[in-house]
């Protein structure tokens, strides 16, 4: 897409500082980091959201987030890593190409992620939001 | 492994609110949910992390996430989805059993990942992380 900074970085338009590629998949660093080390996996075709982009592309993505995980402990000496891929505004994505963050973590690196779990009302809550996507699933 | 939770609930000793499963994968409700209608999605063989987890597993436990996105978006009314997988203490990480956080997420529902990014000194020292990422990656 031609207004897609993604696209741009993949087509050099724009320089990004690229850490792996194949023929599918560019991973550069994030010039924002959580973490300094955070990369991102994207395809180099244009998919968004996750539940458009191809298996076989998103397989490949994920299996390259794998192969980046690795480098982060061994290469950085992470303690940890966040693999993470956010989809639609409401999830906090701001670019609109299908994109996996990686981002190694580190003990007492003071990064929190504002986990703070709801609580359910009751079972039936529970189970009426499962019965759905049960049926969406084809699930019984 | 004898003492994992994700391991008793796949062998059925601990209860949980099953969405969907395939012979590899098991998706149930997070009892303790980011949003509502948040799920996890594990493989019924234990893995931990990532890096440690064969690659026809990985791939279907995202594809199976994906179809879990589309299925928060078309039965739940998500406007967005995040998909999020945590790797070691340092990470957030609770249960060491590989598992992918499936997060419906909506307009205005208050919830915010503490997104925030950090600025490298210099050019140098983003570029001195990519060597070594590049370095374990053998990508030239
Ligand atoms: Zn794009
Ligand atoms: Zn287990």
């Amino acid at each position: 897409m031609s207004d897609c900074i993604f696209c741009k970085i993949v087509n050099k338009e724009i320089p990004a500082t690229v850490v792996y590629e194949s023929e599918e998949v560019l991973v550069f660093m994030d010039i924002g980091p959580i973490i300094k080390g955070h990369v991102l996996v994207i395809p180099k075709k244009h998919y968004d959201p996750v539940t458009e982009t191809p298996d076989e592309i998103l397989a490949e993505m994920h299996l390259t987030a794998k192969k980046i995980a690795a480098a982060q402990m061994n290469g950085l000496g992470a303690d940890g890593v966040n693999i993470m891929q956010n989809n639609g505004k409401a999830s906090g994505q701001e670019v609109e190409h299908i994109h996996i963050h990686v981002i190694p973590r580190f003990n007492n690196d003071g990064h929190h992620w504002n986990w703070n779990p709801k609580v359910y009302n009751d079972f039936e809550e529970m189970n009426d939001l499962a019965e759905k996507l049960q049926k969406q699933l084809n699930y019984e």
